[in-house]
């Protein structure tokens, strides 16, 4: 079991993911990824099977922030609030400064004038590493339950 | 980042007002307040552009009791139950016994034979002071995601 | 309060059990309870009139492992994933190496091709026992919301 002051910090880290995500300040969340980061999302049918099609598929931090322009620029979608909720963040190792990381995600959506309701559950499996007094995502691999998600995917996970 | 302690000290006072609410202990909610409290709930529309309009807003620990007895004794409303789940438990700010603490939340609320449903997410925006060994909410601020929420708030978030 | 070390133990065994039950590792799910273990789900609305009726009652080890027998080898049932969300874990009692934890639950379903929808929330109010360096459950209550659940209960909570 991870010390009580990694797990803590480890904790903050998520945290902060998540209220960058949730404020809407897309031009942040490339900043918690290395600069060769991987970030996938991939349901979790193909997880199982080890079938390498992903929903979401970016390879460094500068495709993540061609993402953050494409949304915010591109993409005709109507307004709406995403909410992160976290449980179960646990280290299963901790290796010469690597961490893999996993935690059950549940992101509810909230269109203007409708009902929130439950957008995506699913796993994170993460590889972060250390940066400074912080942590980076080295590695985001988004394993969601539902394959009805893709259709509607457009804020990252 | 705060202290282990402190953090742990306020997630455990976040578990009581949630327990308390949960389990349906109304007569307990004032008693996390202070006596001059302010406790608003306030759509997240209306937050974002600095709107003053709030779907609630109590000024003192008298008004919050107040409210409970309206509740228990006025309201004709379907019995239900609430239960809430929160998230991302943040201290943002921790000056001269005056704490910013933000945190997710997620009620969701079950009427009787019917299946349980989403019935808000939001944030939580409030000042914590110290008291004694404890806590007492100086401003609680639930900025809510979705508009559709006010018909049927009744019980306190 | 629980010790922070305390807390962190908990709160990582808690995680285990939550991991196991959504990775599908259900003939895992026996050994996180002692032999003589009681495990029984029950609605609110029981438990609150302290009417003894549960849903599911298992009174030792061996019967939860002929559960996950009569899962995977008997019933019938669609395919579906699981993803659990934990909120409020609290020692609300530790004496002599016995504790009494309460947490709130929500439990996640998903279907083949089918969106991810609130299955159950509710309360585990549980007895936990040292073992070793960890912990086993004597009892875990399940206490849930709504009554629509139990038709279609199939796996562990």
């Amino acid at each position: 079991m991870a010390s009580l002051e990694l797990q803590r910090q480890i904790e903050d880290f998520y945290a902060a993911y998540v209220e960058t995500l949730d404020d809407g300040d897309l031009e942040k969340w490339p900043d918690f990824f290395v600069e060769d980061a991987i970030y996938k999302v991939i349901p979790r049918e193909n997880y199982a099977r080890n079938l390498p099609l992903a929903t979401m598929r970016y390879e460094s931090r500068n495709m993540l922030r061609d993402r953050v322009v494409t949304i915010q620029k591109t993409i005709l979608h109507a307004p709406r609030y995403m909410r992160h909720m976290l449980s179960n963040i646990r280290i299963h190792r901790d290796e010469g400064g690597v961490l893999d990381v996993r935690a059950n995600y549940l992101v509810l959506q909230t269109l203007v004038e409708q009902p929130t309701t439950v957008f995506s559950t699913g796993r994170y499996l993460d590889t972060v590493v250390r940066d400074g007094n912080g942590f980076l995502f080295k590695q985001r691999l988004v394993v969601f339950d539902s394959e009805l998600v893709p259709n509607s995917l457009i804020y990252p996970l």
